[in-house]
């Protein structure tokens, strides 16, 4: 796929091409095209299995970063707006959609969110109601707080919605249902009447993607653009279902959406492994300072800059290593997925901790790396804040960051219940909350005989202390959850009121036990015994420095000691001067991306001649006139 | 000042305001132009007051937030290139450049910065040597790494350069030197012969600004370029002066500067507390979730959502006041400032912190608040990201600030050393850590006796924390850089390896006690009881929710234990629920700053209002056609 990228004239790395956005959105668009129709017509895919195997399609372009950007627009139209046709779809006229969105005769929009509600999906205010005359739904936004907003592909090319609105019939509200419609007529590409659709305006970041607003004023719409998989409405206005409740019903719908979860969280991985990689070629290749009299030193000598830089390379390598294996692991659970009599906790906690620790731990990493290379990461062509602002983007979307947690927590409280109440817990993956909670002196026994500084200490001990920390955070909030109802307060605050300090912290724990697990699994898969022992170096770098950077945490209860703080501290001390080398082959960047002038030792010179050969970089002000002395002023030359 | 802004159309807020880089620059001119003049045309200052009292020309214009962009430009113009004459000019020459700038008959360029030395400003590589014959400086370029790169003003506007070069007499290099130069003809605006001018490209925030690059090649000036109110060159190339050392010069020229890093910090903390008032304001509006039955609920009616915003919010006003009370210490000692003979420690000490600490906590107080707008943070009207960018570019100018910290800890370190070899210390801001060091014990009791969840708590009481702390930090770094030195290691070594963990720890600990103190010195000011109490709360909540924060830290040695630290953050949440009322009247904003409509109750109208009147709102695709269905596709309408 990247031959596509690297031989085309037109996929010139975006950091090269200065372009407004009334510029970059046509441009993407055309791209994006041009590239499907490439893989269609080679045969790479066939529209049918653009269908079937949408996550092998979206993964196996793996596009360049140098057209990042993309992915967006991309995964709206195929993760999005497709892949709900594809689960919840019933009828020919899904079916020709189908057909025709793999073919991308059109672009395909997701439209959810409302002015007044974005993460509270349960509250949306768009109707669909059921005309038994005409068996038509007329879709209506009640208020303009209720417009949609912020929608991606809307305001200039989606001709299809993937709409989210409650479905009203026989004078009821069953609840928010999603439907697909045409919006845009086939000949002129305008809103079709009854819509009013536009663009959001400036905003940061993503200047390619077109966000819209759309207000339905008695728009109507046949039966069949109604998604029936798992519901019908008859002639008469019954509404059919075999999934009771509403609440039921919209889990369902987004956990049939959890892979894009997945997705995110992939491509912040992605970049953050690049962004780290970039820092640290810089830093080997950046002199500054040094003894006077001497030569100067190169940034990645002082351990400043090693300690701003390598922990987070290393924990973007155990990131993009479990984030891997979740992938796998969600498609041998596909067919569940899209099974409405299951639910997968596990898999939508992990799923939800990791789009949250991916895009959190990428947005740092994206902000350190921009200060480690000084003032010219604000140069475009560091792409760094290019990456900083198409990550941000991902703390909110799908839901805050921390206001999604919960979702993790919850799922670690229940278990930590079913425990209290001497049952087993619902999956393998957390059975260590019980081993700890059955002996937990056992354990913080083993954690006390630890010398973190030892030089022999193994990830596999680290991770007890993880797992251990987790368990106390469960068990504490289950304590705080119970002392506030026996207090006698509401069940809704008592919860709200754990969140920032308890909830948050007990399913980041939970997360990073799982990250571990998989790191190692992974690791242990290496064959190579010195490029295993970097890897194992490089996952104790991670957990340690993560550990002393929430020593406050880590601490509670005295879980570890003063002196193994001080211990782990200067452990990764050490950590950093052997890795600093060590880690070094693992920054290579494959060809295709070598377009960025930061990446290479002689940055200096590419730099400078990307600057000087940028369009007008020797133009004279245009209000030079107006720059000219007054008269009067001696003038030189 | 607002006035001129608020009645002039053409001062419409630059977030209503669409532009290209291209757009945007010389649209930035012509307003710092007419702004200038408008200030001169009514007598508001006089050219010479500009001269004399730049500061407060600075101060008093106090730019609305719309424009906040401006400020650099005039900045690089008023603080850095006329300041520098100001104070280290002499001749004729100097002085009628001086009465220019001051008129705005020209604009300046502050030229210190080059390709491959940037903080490392003894080492810059321009050359300036003395021709005895025509008694002209040669400047030079020596190689392409050494050009002068991304100094702002220089691309279009400037006609003159404040250089800084290495001045060389007789075959002697004395060092870097302050020349001002002009680098554009009175003419036609062109850059005069024997130099390259050219922009630096795209980059990311303050598309205003034009950052340009100069190489020099055997760039003739006259002698009285040279800025030589404390150093001369005779005719025969003899170098006078009397600050006899290189290194003495060059910290002597800096001090001089070190005005603009509280200017930094003022515009930092400025900003801080607007983004605090927009996101309170608007989670005061914004309402969602709620028990299901019931109407939703604000924002911040939440905890989490409290203890993102709040806490942030109290740390701004500490800021505020802080670097208030450091502005006016500054001009106090203005005229010490620029006598070579004076160094001024503490006054550098504080300052650089100053400029640390108030652009690392706005850096992160914008990413916060981004975040709690959800997706409308990503909306231009909201202001968040040109903050993020106007403000992320403090972190690294003037010296990277976890680099820069290091000024600091020196001069901690240095008192530290005078107590431990029996002398007093330097200033009385530092007295304590002479106290504390003289009865440790007595002190640490005392913290030991603290509940620090009471709520009879004073901030008085948490301060003596904050300052075993950092007396700690101190004499801890002491003890592992003479460690290191006994253990026979290079000094520059010990010192390098003690930044991360160590030194800046001890330097941002120094920092807090003084705004710790500087708050409660400018709240003491306050008349009225119940305002004072909500003052005093928040410094509570900041100073409390700081060493939750950084608890790995406070907790070292034990200083507070883990059941305080538990009594600590049950206090930081009753704070917020108390505060998160009480502090809405400080959330008022001046009517000038109205127009953003995230401040405001109506805050949807507003902002649909805004979407809807930009200029393309409801244009089609320009690819409308390409967007077309493929024959053979049942068309509609």
């Amino acid at each position: 796929m990247q031959e596509i990228f690297a031989k085309d004239p037109e996929f010139e790395p975006a950091i090269f091409v200065e372009q407004t956005r009334e510029q970059a959105r046509p441009h993407a668009t055309m791209l994006l095209r041009k590239l499907h129709s490439e893989i269609l017509r080679r045969g790479i895919f066939t529209p049918q299995q653009v269908i079937d195997e949408h996550e092998k399609y979206l993964m196996c372009q793996n596009t360049p970063r140098g057209h990042v950007a993309l992915i967006i627009k991309q995964t709206l139209h195929f993760a999005m707006f497709l892949k709900a046709i594809v689960n919840l779809g019933a009828n020919d006229y899904h079916k020709r959609l189908m057909q025709e969105a793999a073919r991308m005769d059109f672009i395909g929009c997701f439209a959810m969110t409302e002015l007044s509600h974005g993460s509270n999906v349960m509250e949306l205010r768009t109707t669909a109601t059921f005309d038994e005359k005409t068996k038509e739904f007329v879709i209506n936004t009640p208020t303009d707080n209720d417009i949609k907003v912020w929608i991606g592909n809307l305001a200039k090319d989606a001709r299809y919605a993937l709409l989210w609105a409650r479905l009203i019939t026989q004078g009821k509200d069953h609840g928010v249902h999603p439907f697909v419609i045409q919006i845009r007529d086939s000949i002129y590409h305008k809103p079709l009447p009854g819509l009013l659709i536009g663009d959001m305006g400036m905003k940061v970041g993503y200047q390619n993607m077109d966000n819209g607003f759309l207000r339905f004023n008695n728009f109507r719409v046949p039966r069949d653009t109604l998604l029936s998989k798992f519901f019908q409405v008859l002639d008469d206005g019954t509404y059919k279902t075999e999934i009771a409740s509403k609440t039921k019903r919209l889990g369902f719908f987004l956990q049939t959406l959890s892979y894009s979860r997945i997705l995110l969280g992939l491509g912040a991985a992605n970049g953050n492994l690049y962004a780290n990689i970039i820092a640290l070629r810089f830093a080997h290749m950046r002199k500054q300072f040094g003894v006077p009299g001497e030569p100067e030193r190169p940034l990645a000598s002082y351990q400043l800059h090693q300690y701003r830089l390598l922990p987070k390379f290393c924990q973007a390598f155990v990131i993009r290593f479990s984030v891997d294996e979740i992938l796998q692991y969600y498609i041998t659970m596909k067919p569940q997925v899209v099974d409405p009599t299951k639910t997968l906790e596990f898999l939508h906690a992990i799923c939800t901790f990791t789009k949250v620790y991916a895009s959190t731990c990428a947005h740092n990493t994206y902000l350190e790396a921009r200060q480690s290379l000084g003032g010219f990461g604000y140069s475009y062509y560091s792409e760094m804040y290019q990456m900083i602002t198409y990550n941000d983007v991902n703390l909110t979307w799908e839901g805050d960051n921390k206001v999604l947690l919960q979702q993790t927590a919850r799922y670690i409280m229940k278990n930590c219940n079913r425990i209290l109440t001497g049952k087993d817990v619902t999956d393998q993956q957390v059975k260590y909350l019980k081993d700890i909670h059955t002996d937990k002196a056992k354990f913080v026994a083993k954690i006390g005989d630890l010398d973190l500084g030892e030089e022999d200490l193994k990830l596999e001990d680290i991770l007890e202390i993880y797992r251990v920390f987790a368990a106390n955070c469960g068990f504490k909030a289950m304590k705080h959850f119970t002392k506030g109802l026996e207090e006698g307060q509401d069940m809704f605050d008592v919860y709200l009121n754990s969140v920032p300090v308890i909830l948050n912290t007990m399913a980041i724990a939970f997360g990073e036990v799982y990250y571990i697990e998989a790191y190692l699994r992974r690791i242990a898969h290496c064959k190579d015994g010195p490029t295993k022992r970097v890897f194992e170096k490089m996952g104790l770098l991670y957990a340690l420095w993560n550990m002393t950077e929430r020593a406050g945490d880590f601490r509670n209860e005295n879980l570890i000691s003063s002196d193994q703080l001080s211990q782990a501290k200067d452990r990764v001390l050490s950590l950093l001067k052997e890795l600093i080398h060590e880690a070094i082959p693992l920054t290579h960047l494959p060809p295709w991306e070598w377009y960025n002038p930061f990446a290479h030792e002689d940055f200096y010179e590419r730099f400078l001649g990307q600057v000087v050969r940028a369009d007008g970089a020797f133009e004279r002000s245009r209000i030079w006139k107006e720059m000219l002395a007054p008269e009067g002023e001696p003038q030189k030359k």
